[in-house]
């Protein structure tokens, strides 16, 4: 399959896709949500794939949603026609953005965002699912959704506050101003900025560092572990999933590895596949 | 209504409570607590209203319950005696600081506190359902609990650890200690702090940017659904609220001033209002 | 009861539980795992006990699990004979470092963890669950699991996101890499940093503060109530509890002492005792 309004390259085992309407500053469209769900499914069915980066073409990140349909861009009706297949149980048609945060969310490899300039909108919120956020120090950001009459949507309110804390969430939200870098990562938002030319590199060695050195099965399963002990949990939950996993793995091929490679002093070569070795144990994440 | 024990004004689109019983320091009492509550009721049926400030006269923000009863001020019966009306179903008085804070935390409007300088015990965990705070750089701070043989309340083992990380906020109410404006900003609990004289014109300023910039309905909506977020929910949950509140104000008035502004690169004049537009999709917060 | 594999002392009101392999880097194994919960039933039932702090003896704090069986190590079969007698109800072994984290989690006095050094695997989930995490600056850090090809475990899912945020946990258990105390501190893991010889008065300073000034019951109750109240909860129930516990300390000894000999300008002494006084109002938090 190839992509229209995004790029989707795999190279020694890091997927890139990049967001490909730099003319429309990688604005947000119905076409390139669904490129993106696509590409995301690809990831996850690739043993190939250890790591996603995302990023965009050009001088901005993701502008947000594509406004060309000026003030009838979020209108109902129209996005019912477009969104056709995708509707709640009652009817109403899902929020777009949503729609991949959601899949992000259950992505079972890393997803490292690499935000090169302008983050906006659903440009920013669709971010917040992913592990990890490296920035530009040029990038900028603004969840200026309160501005345009509408509200913070990809999921964001069970996202934000959990990724900055409440208080910053609600400063950011509430103005809906655009803020610098400097502001997101002292903000918690990205984890480091660094120079323009810097920003793929380093989201490059830091895709590198856990591919050479992990196991899929573990960063798959941990992953899942992560994300769904922030939802409506105790530690109990968490330890009846610790115990199971750790019955599961503690006798499999990539944990005899591990600890006998660390043991040997030499890098480990973990057999284990995604695609048909992940275990039942591995938790759901109830999403739908 | 007028006030014995706050004073409450609104100028340009901001209202301010004033915490005034500055010869004591704004110590807590049933009438203030009974104000405190009827403030926040008109300032959300007021659709002249569209951010809240909450401040002290004097040099204390707010030192704590007030204990001019003595050993005797926590004592049950004199307490369910004063509170009369406000029983738990099992006949139990409400604690009083957490009927302000459910209130602050049900608010459609933004909430910010300038924290003017000692907040104590109630003085401080009533301001954490506030969505910002400010606090002057010579403002002191304590979480003194357990040092009068009490409990942290105000609802405040929810509040507390998601805006400031449990390990900041076990350090504080297990100490009791009393802190500064410094600790008090690194440790996450305000978000800026400002000499004296430039706490309120700060906190205006800010007031003013949400009050000039976004739709009062959009920032109702948003603000129910960051602090409901972070509840017992999981991101299918926010989806839903989002499809539908997206589906809801997509074709409304303001979404299409919103958008339609913008590209006019003109300010927005958003034409919905709080008391009769609010959209029934905003989600409940059930705090009761 | 005398230990083989941990220290136990009690001086001045705070309990030390060292580690104590110091030839094996303090590597956990099942007997520590038994010592440890021990340790914590003796801290909880002795009201001579305030505060409890836990440490390394030599260089390293816990460098995790013995790997001493080689890959052998987490093998189901062999820890289900070692851990016969803890099982879930479906026949699967617990999970080792679960059962100490979730007994950490559930003790009624405060937990001070003063990492002397390496704090791998194990060695630092374990500390997730106490209250605050001091470290030497000479202290490293890993949470490794991905690279043996096992999970983050101890309920860490659970804690560790919430101790350090989402961002930062998932920076640290995809990549597995091993980090110092400054970057420990930065992210939110550690409280404070100090050089090492000053790290375990530092613990001891501040377990003075506690065991000095404040009320026992108090600690006990809102201890309980802050890391139950980072479960699925809502405010509601944050403010029932509350208002329980309010109503049940309010007439108490320990609040009479507390507010008087505030009043009073001196040092309060608390009368009520953990073992005999505690209220029955102070929240369960399900573990099991």
């Amino acid at each position: 399959m190839s992509y229209s309004e995004i790029e989707y390259e795999v190279r020694d085992g890091i997927a890139t896709i990049t967001m490909n309407r730099p003319e429309r500053l990688n604005a947000y469209t119905y076409v390139m949500r669904g490129e993106m769900i696509d590409a995301f499914e690809r990831i996850d069915a690739d043993d190939d794939v250890r790591v996603a980066v995302v990023t965009g073409a050009g001088r901005a990140f993701c502008a947000g949603a594509d406004l060309e349909g000026g003030g009838d861009t979020f209108n109902r009706e129209k996005r019912t026609e477009m969104f056709g297949a995708d509707l709640l149980e009652d009817g109403t048609p899902r929020d777009g953005g949503g729609t991949v945060a959601l899949r992000i969310a259950q992505c079972l490899k890393p997803v490292i965002g690499a935000i090169n300039g302008a983050a906006v909108g659903v440009g920013i919120t669709v971010t917040l699912p992913m592990d990890i956020r490296l920035a530009s120090d040029k990038a900028r950001f603004g969840f200026v959704f309160a501005r345009r009459g509408i509200v913070a949507e990809a999921a964001s309110s069970w996202f934000l506050p959990r990724v900055v804390g409440i208080q910053q969430a609600m400063e950011w939200v509430t103005t809906g101003r655009v803020f610098d870098a400097e502001e997101a990562r002292a903000g918690g938002l990205v984890l480091r900025t660094h120079a323009p030319d810097d920003l793929l590199p380093a989201a490059y060695a830091l895709a590198r560092e856990i591919a050479d050195n992990t196991s899929a099965i573990s960063i798959a399963a941990i992953r899942r572990l992560m994300w769904s002990g922030l939802s409506a949990t105790t530690p109990w939950d968490a330890h009846v999933a610790d115990s199971r996993l750790m019955a599961a793995l503690g006798q499999s091929a990539d944990a005899a590895e591990g600890v006998t490679s660390f043991l040997e002093k030499r890098a480990a070569e973990f057999p284990m596949r995604v695609s048909t070795d992940l275990p039942a144990e591995v938790p759901d994440w109830p999403l739908r």
